[in-house]
């Protein structure tokens, strides 16, 4: 027969990730500025999706984001008030939110046209990325990320996903937003605890990425563990910005291959949050891990144990209980 | 707070698109050069999924399936025996096809490295090409069609999906396959009208591609109204390349925009499905939405009588009810 096709093309992913604060606010255009950066003129429906834990502990949210758009009519349309969804990992947990989420998706009229906002942690985000991202092959998403770990990692990446079968994201797609925003003031508003966890994330990737990254986080590890507003916003840009990086020079941002370097210290990481029944936070997951694979990595001889020592020392000086 | 991040990269899709005869035939090598093609020397694990339709219409299937692994010990594995599904439409119209299939999946042991093969027609494809695009993040599928329309269309394209909410591809992703198998064997053994029906995006595609094409379809509308075998290799392999060239050269492969071109005659095809509830097949509903589409363009003035007129008489003559 012969005459077989070698198919091949090239798709460009872009998009902004904005570093803000109080993004509702009506003097704040980025919001607008994201929504019309592809078609500036139109008026551009607007779907949100919120984090139930995001609504209670910002009881002016929803008033604000009203206020926003109706000061914003000729660009923005909100399409209907903002669907709430149960925040934490047990709206991973099961498909029935997946399918609740596309049928109100459905009911609303949201199309491929139209946006879905979601504003919330990691988990909120996950789950309902992956909702926009299998109806009608892909709503157009915007990120805002309200924890440490979301603002700093996942959120400014090209994964969502849910839990099934009793396997961490068994369900899952690699699709990039249409913008992620990130803003300082849902930081401010975290418990002292859920501050911290996300450091994890910042030690993991300064290792693999950025030795001066590491150097600041060991000279500013008292800052931090106290989780000092400034020092807070600067790791969680400049993880965010190596996260970023990472993906983009990767040369493999849906992970084609088989390397998979983000995931450091995440195998124990995974296993432990099973295991505890997510009473551990992802993030204290994460700073245990990143200590078992880099005292895993000293045995195997690739890391010096002074070097693992200086890792484990600053995981504890960050705060984390690592035994 | 400044330091916006404007994150950009491309990613490179490839996969080849075979024409054979007689894939299972143990002298056959292209299945298993599919399957190796980057990793050349690994011994290959894969799960078939398979269309009901087509393993009764091809008793052999199944024991020639075993015989062409068992003689590639190598470099192939079967994970377990293949998962049958229902063939048709009405596979798409339910959810928990999908959760079925992701659960054999999982229980089976699937994973990124692994493949999944999936042979059948479009509406099979379509959903089990969903599960594998949204289970792991996209397991690697080797695609099959079984009709005409797959595998001029359907099956060579970038897209899968099913219904939900009652509306048609709801759900769905754009994700390219690992590659495609066109088989003319599947062809062979079609019914006279399902051989017809593929007829209609031959039409479509050489419309909008090729007017050498619809000459060529014009040329031979009796020889293919009976479905001459030599005709419908020919214009099945014709009809896959135009639709390939037109991914490939749109610029815009996962429709990020809103131009469509090749949804031509595709809304009054699906309305007309659905009121029918499938006793029309998909291709001789693309016969009348062309026509109406034909006669609608030239209502507006971009399509003079004459052609719209040459348009309707070979659809006729290609043995299509329009009226």
């Amino acid at each position: 027969m012969g005459q077989d096709v070698d198919q091949g093309f090239t798709v460009d992913f872009k998009f902004p990730v904005y570093f803000t604060q109080n993004i509702f606010s009506v003097q704040n255009s980025i919001f607008s500025d994201a929504v019309r950066r592809l078609e500036p003129d139109k008026r551009h429906r607007v779907l949100f999706i919120i984090d139930e834990n995001v609504i209670q502990s910002h009881p002016d949210l929803l008033s604000s984001l009203e206020r926003y758009f109706s000061s914003n009519p000729e660009f923005l349309e909100l399409i209907s008030p903002p669907i709430p969804v149960p925040g934490g990992e047990s709206v991973k947990n099961d498909f029935k939110h997946v399918l609740r989420l596309a049928e109100e998706i459905s009911e609303r009229g949201v199309d491929r046209q139209s946006f879905l906002a979601v504003i919330g942690g990691g988990a909120v985000l996950d789950m309902a990325c992956f909702v926009s991202a299998i109806c009608h092959r892909g709503i157009r998403t915007i990120r805002i990320p309200t924890t440490v770990l979301s603002q700093a990692d996942s959120g400014v990446g090209v994964k969502n996903g849910i839990n099934g079968f009793g396997k961490k994201n068994f369900f899952g797609t690699f699709v990039p937003p249409f913008a992620v925003i990130n803003d300082s003031l849902f930081i401010d508003t975290l418990s002292h605890r859920d501050k911290l966890a996300g450091l994890a994330e910042a030690v993991k990737v300064a290792l693999i990425r950025d030795r001066e990254f590491f150097g600041y986080i060991e000279q500013n590890a008292a800052l931090l563990a106290t989780a000092d507003r400034d020092a807070m916003n600067y790791h969680i840009r400049r993880t965010a910005e190596l996260h970023l990086q990472h993906i983009r020079t990767s040369g493999d941002p849906f992970e084609f291959g088989s390397a998979r370097p983000l995931d450091f210290g995440h195998w124990v990481a995974h296993k432990m949050e099973s295991m505890t029944e997510h009473s551990l936070r992802h993030g204290e997951a994460v700073a245990i891990g990143v200590a078992v694979d880099s005292v895993y990595s000293m045995r195997m001889g690739f890391l010096q144990a002074a070097e693992t020592e200086r890792i484990l020392c600053l995981l504890e000086h960050l705060g984390f209980t690592l035994w």
